[in-house]
């Protein structure tokens, strides 16, 4: 019986000689499996997103050319019968412009077979909300693609196009619809795929293969989560989430491997764990370095970069200053102790002193001092020994604007940055309850919340308890609620303190290194918002 | 005769309540000087552009209500006859949502008359490239609007739906088509504007009035530039650039003021100064501190600060270490006193000392220790005493790396990182032509650059000669140019290099601070491109 791959990859953006060659590889690993249709993700010869590469005829040639070389070297390879659909950057010879200075690149995909392109498909549905801006990029497709394999005929499609209601071009009487995509992780998204691929299976009563990309680039997650249903909308085969897989199902689509999702707290971990991973790997980082205060959030990021990275490969530096308590060190001790990662510890009270002795400062600038100290001292050692730094930030701080620009919020990539702080507990405690032992220490976990930039200090002398901090950030950034909305669930001063402090932080937040998405809005991309502004969701309606 | 106001008028985003005080008040001076038709420029009401601040429901509902209530103002002022066009934003009831959660926000234009809204249009071509993102925003219109005023039969239109040709919604005999736009300054763009609103003059038969917005909005200046043309295209009224102004014209469209575009350099410059004005002012900052090394670009960077601030609130910092040049201070120190503005000296060497004390550092990571302690200074310096911090790197720089992240580049705003180091020298010497004296030390000017950041250090060691570096980013970053078209005309090897150099240094601008966009490509929004990429320009045409 027939069989059919699904090649669940990782490219790297613009790598197109080392995406050719994994695009080979799964070929061959595919044939090996006896399979002759091979399927990727979207863009997988180029990587997803490429952003303002798309505009570049230079790159347009370059991906085109990678193509035609793939099915020629499958040729020469004696894997020339082998049919496989793989997503490029295509672009159009059609005369309508869109204002693009240079060739209309199109989202695609390709039919190759004998070492030719038999068919390609364009992208007809061009996402361009939250992280997506499909049209400042690509020109539409209006055409649908249908070929056979196997005595199936079926249809293609790319991601997005599956999303709308109304007018996918698939043909009448199609077997199968094939969707390649490029679908980034956020929270619950699979439960929402799966739901999705059913109900179009039951809309055109055809059996549905829906394959995404895996891995990390910059702020996005690819999760992978690729999956074949049938007609019925039954689920037959599902991938791993977070790592490449090829998945064999036979042309009759009988049940195959199914890989259940993850449970919560896994899924979002690992999506943090590759968000590192692939973040350090594809820009060829040896090793990472980070403060640790002994607080929570440096705690889980090292967790987090142990796991991508293993123990070796990332630096603890402890920083204390004279407010720092003896179980900040002891905490910060524990924990790279209990990780085996590298640790030394740097006194910054010389440093600060020096400042203090030339400057004349006091109250929140001297407080800055500190945190800055810490970012100049983590910065040299990243300039000296090669590591990429990381900041150690959570989206309740960063929301807030509780961090200190070029102190704690130095560093080339923000691991946890849309991960509130109640998450922060929630997943420490989970990666604990994983490794069955104390990994993250206790301590770190359960005491009160502090910078440590003054004697006693507390985060809540500055914020409001983090449960409520978080449910206002949620309302308010993710869900884009009026504080008028708001206000009738919360004490309406606070909501109003919170939202002034989300509303005045956006000038930090744009020098904030990037970080991992897994929200349904993370900052960046996700959330545009101007610095200069003087709207605020004031209760009186209009601003100022 | 009747006559027509064309209001440029500087609004802030999102600050409804005085933007409709603004508005109210050039409707009663354009009264005042018998107008009975006042035209105001694009989204004039909300500001522009208000990103995601389109998105949300309550901001959407705060605009309209703003508008009700500027008609119903103008009434109770007795001016309720004057008709008013202005831009704001509408949110359309239409089924369609483009997968925007929360209404359909439109890119609008209102007629108001006698305490109504009499008629609304919603802009029809959305543009989406370069800075722009409004398919992410904005429904688009599909139908034109008409009216008359003095007998004079007018459609509107707004900003892009002039740009593109084919379908603007004209009724047949228009007498004149009104134009509010909001159109940001860019090198060479207002002679582009004049010859294509006359062309669209000649293409309808009909008068054409373009009002523009003025002022800055985060890395946006608008330039004013408002203009009137006659049906035979002959330009009767034009307003000037980078300051608000009320332009009355007749409604025969007979000619009035004429005000000259500004020549290249004082219009860049100009542009300059009011980006950092209003970035400062909207911001409502007191005033600005910067570091002054004597070389050229901090010289420039204070000598814009005083022309859009004064010398009061401009505050110079001189922060000498052990490779400062003698001429390096003796230079500031000139600056500030040519410019009076606040000025003084703090020594880093202690604090670097410091850090050389307490950390192993050598080679780069010792240099970034010097511009870091500057970093830290000026930050302390701000938070302390109010002031906003410029960086003062130029495009140049910023294209090829040559700064220190949380060194050179820390600040606020950067006022000339789209200015090009050739163009640095270029403008400082039209200021000082400008003055009739030396504003900015001609040694500034005219020494080899040098970050002194280790002894006889010269930019030129690093970097080459920058008249070509400037024709390579030109070429490369503003034109797309392809490393094989550029090894056409310059060195190979040297493209190459400088190529490399522009790519490793995408994840150092994405923490740049904002700052004002002047040519036709800056780096930040015009500029998208994945800090983790493998694409190069590589002559093998692939990359790796």
């Amino acid at each position: 019986m027939a069989k059919i791959a699904l090649a669940q990859i990782n490219p790297t953006v613009g790598a197109l000689a080392s995406n050719s060659e994994l695009i080979i590889k799964y070929c061959q690993a595919a044939h090996e499996q006896g399979a002759e249709l091979v399927i990727f993700g979207e863009m997988a010869l180029t990587g997803y997103p490429i952003e303002d590469l798309a505009l570049r005829p230079s790159f347009q040639q370059a991906s085109k050319k990678a193509l035609i070389d793939i099915a020629r070297k499958l040729s020469k390879m004696h894997l020339g019968h082998i049919q496989v659909i793989v997503g490029f950057l295509d672009s159009s010879p059609t005369p309508e412009s869109l204002g693009k200075p240079f060739g209309n690149p199109q989202n695609a995909a390709a039919v190759i077979q004998n070492g030719q392109i038999l068919k390609t498909y364009a992208k007809h549905h061009l996402p361009n909300y939250g992280v997506f801006d499909e049209f400042r990029y690509f020109l539409k497709g209006d055409s649908g693609c249908n070929h056979e394999f196997a005595g199936l005929k079926y249809s293609l499609a790319i991601c997005e196009d599956i999303w709308q209601d109304g007018d996918l071009k698939i043909a009448k009487a199609s077997d199968l619809l094939i969707v390649i995509n490029g679908s980034p992780y956020e929270e619950d998204k699979d439960d929402v795929r799966l739901a999705l691929v059913q109900k179009r299976a039951r809309e055109f009563d055809c059996a549905v293969i829906y394959v995404n990309l895996v891995g990390a680039q910059d702020e996005l997650v690819f999760d992978g989560d690729s999956m074949a249903v049938n007609s019925a909308g039954d689920l037959i085969a599902r991938a791993p989430q977070f790592k490449e897989a090829l998945l064999i199902i036979d042309s009759k689509l009988t049940a195959s491997t199914i890989e259940p999702p993850l449970a919560k707290h896994e899924e979002m971990y690992e999506a943090l764990v590759l968000g590192l991973k692939d973040y350090v790997e594809k820009n060829q980082m040896p090793s990472v370095v980070l403060g640790l205060s002994g607080g929570i959030d440096s705690a889980l990021t090292a967790a987090i970069a142990f796991d991508a990275l293993g123990p070796n490969r990332v630096y603890g530096v402890a920083l204390p200053s004279e407010f720092s308590s003896s179980h900040s060190l002891e905490d910060a001790k524990a924990l790279a102790e209990n990780l085996k990662i590298n640790f030394r510890e740097i006194p910054i009270e010389p440093m600060v002193q020096s400042f203090r002795d030339n400057l004349k400062v006091s109250g929140l600038a001297d407080e800055n001092l500190q945190a800055r100290a810490r970012g100049v001292t983590l910065m040299a050692i990243s300039n000296q020994e090669g590591h990429l730094v990381l900041a150690t930030g959570n989206k309740s701080e960063i929301a807030s604007g509780y961090s200190t620009l070029y102190g704690d919020a130095v560093g080339g990539f923000a691991p946890i940055k849309d991960v509130p702080k109640t998450l922060v507990w929630e997943l420490s405690r989970w990666r604990n309850e994983k490794a069955g032992k104390e990994l993250i220490p206790v301590s770190s976990i359960e005491k009160p919340p502090s910078a440590e930039l003054r004697p006693g200090q507390l985060d809540s002398d500055s914020l409001p308890d983090y449960e409520v901090l978080d449910q206002i950030i949620d309302a308010y950034v993710k869900r884009d609620q009026s504080a008028l909305a708001l206000a009738q669930v919360k004490d309406p001063a606070l909501v109003s303190e919170v939202i002034k402090m989300i509303d005045r932080a956006e000038y930090k937040r744009r020098q904030y290194p990037p970080g991992t998405k897994i929200s349904a809005r993370a900052f960046g991309r996700d959330r545009r918002l101007p610095i200069t502004s003087r709207w605020s969701e004031a209760p009186a309606g209009l601003s100022e």
